[in-house]
């Protein structure tokens, strides 16, 4: 089977780590590819980082922190507390000393012309991810953050690193700039994924500054409205709040609820219903938890999501598998 | 008083000290200025290394290993495994990851258009080394080494740091080749700083390799010669050997024989003496190591190097002040 997996960082990278532990059992020989969200990357110190990408290949590479869930076990961070004696901004960012080999390696990969997609394959060699990764793009694409200016009724944008580490995601976002979208293209492979491909997975990530972004950059929408592959997603929302992260922030910015169900209508169906559902939506299926959100079941059927509830804390590595054959189950269910 | 000194890496670097630890009582108030040679910079991981430029500057700002010499206490070397993890070469430079901080900011300033001398000036703002460092040049030079190739009766050209650090000084060298010294010109005050000072002293740094590179920079050897402060240089060599490093190997490359008095006669007296000492060379002064050249007392003064022999170990400070002291000492002995 081929599964295409569109993947911010730590949710999707958890549940790509189970999805692959159940197709291990399940359906050896599978393939899966992971287009990974680049709209976090952030250039800094002269370092190009892409936060997202890393966390799925240290994440499948069994080189995580498992605690932190982003950056690197056994991580240490001197090169940060040097950089910061020397005066130099910004001193919010969490550069870890063996991540900054990553970056050392990608930065004079991309400097000396190879496109960003050549790179992350050249770092998976070592990370043996057991998918293949794919940026969304290799055109630079980064996420700002509208938020107030200084002086009333004023507005500046900030790098989404500066407003998600920096401020926790606590400064009000009136809405999210993505720069260089309107020139971006998907990289190499990232349409064939998901236009040849038996399922498309949306993991847990978060819906508007991950996977919404990978969704900005031309083409990719529209490759998976057309996808005859099932496109089944699993909510970020358990119980009105998202399980990690502050995708709640983020949500609110674009004027969406905060709930499973809510998500899953910002999406939209992919099936208009005779009920009037959503046209041109993403969803064919949708994974709610059962403890909380059961009663979402009821309220997206009707709106051509198929929706099922099962339990969705991806507490380790065997429950994240469940998520994942559950989801995947989902998916045989409705494909057509 | 304005004090002058040539300086390679660690045995220019100690010196200073030496020299700052005696000026602080007998001079305070004086203004020492390091020219720092820059032959040994090197690009790795598109990081610009200046091996010599830090060792001075952490070691006059303590924040350099004592016990190695080079680089900095309490350091790690976690990005040095993690870049070997991704098969990343060279392997053999000893890249810490407290030193990559200064290599990021310094690459940083550099791609940002500042010239090194700037960028040494800012990161010495950090580290307060008590005297002005000035790299010999804002332009790249490297020292490269001319070895034997594979094929019998070949030579080819490797980086000073692949012979100094990888081949430990232990391939035959047939010469050394500055790249770049023929456009290079002084970086801004260098020249000043050697004819505008009331001493100019050249301590037991590489004869070949620091010292002579920094002369090869086109004006600088002419502003030595021409300068009216008395110039005195300090012995490298200690009964035949290299206190330090592999200064023979560079040495004997040049044809110079490992002893006291064969690097005095190659920097040359600057009188020209009824005896008929060389014309146009360097050196009013010297001194030799007590306990094992006081020989060449005798034989250099004929060729008009005021020569004295003193202990020359820089076994801890005070005994390294002491050589300093001896060194200012001797230069108002031959002041004109």
């Amino acid at each position: 089977m081929r599964i295409t997996v569109l993947a911010g960082g730590i949710g999707g990278a958890r549940f790509t780590r189970g999805l692959l532990h159940h197709l291990r059992t399940a359906a050896p020989g599978s393939e899966v590819t992971v287009i990974g969200n680049t709209g976090d990357d952030i250039r800094l110190f002269g370092l190009q980082i892409c936060p997202d990408l890393d966390t799925v290949m240290y994440s499948l590479g069994d080189g995580i922190s498992v605690e932190r869930g982003w950056g690197r076990e056994d991580e240490t961070f001197t090169i940060k507390e040097e950089l910061a004696a020397y005066g130099v901004q910004p001193g919010w960012f969490g550069l870890g000393d063996r991540d900054t080999a990553t970056h050392l390696v990608r930065s004079q990969m991309l400097a000396g012309g190879y496109p960003l997609s050549a790179v992350t394959s050249a770092l998976c060699e070592r990370w043996q991810p057991g998918v293949r990764l794919i940026p969304m793009s290799d055109d630079r694409v980064e996420t700002h953050v509208i938020v107030d200016g200084d002086e009333p009724g004023t507005r500046r944008a900030i790098h989404f690193q500066e407003w998600w580490i920096k401020h926790r995601a606590a400064l009000p976002a009136h809405g999210f700039v993505l720069v260089g979208v309107d020139v971006a293209k998907p990289a190499p492979g990232v349409l064939e994924a998901i236009s040849d491909t038996d399922l498309l997975l949306l993991p847990p990530s978060n819906p508007v500054v991950s996977i919404g972004t990978i969704l900005q950059v031309a083409g990719i929408r529209d490759a998976v409205l057309a996808t005859t592959a099932p496109v089944v997603g699993v909510s970020p929302i358990v119980g009105g709040a998202p399980v990690r992260g502050m995708a709640d922030a983020c949500l609110s910015a674009i004027g969406v609820e905060t709930s499973a169900a809510a998500v899953a209508r910002h999406y939209g169906a992919r099936q208009p219903t005779p009920g009037g559902g959503d046209a041109a939506g993403l969803l064919d299926g949708w994974l709610v938890h059962a403890a909380s959100d059961a009663g979402a079941v009821h309220e997206l059927t009707p709106l051509g999501i198929a929706t099922r509830a099962v339990p969705l804390l991806m507490t380790d590595l065997d429950a994240t598998a469940e998520i994942a054959a559950a989801a995947i189950d989902l998916a045989e269910s409705v494909r057509r």
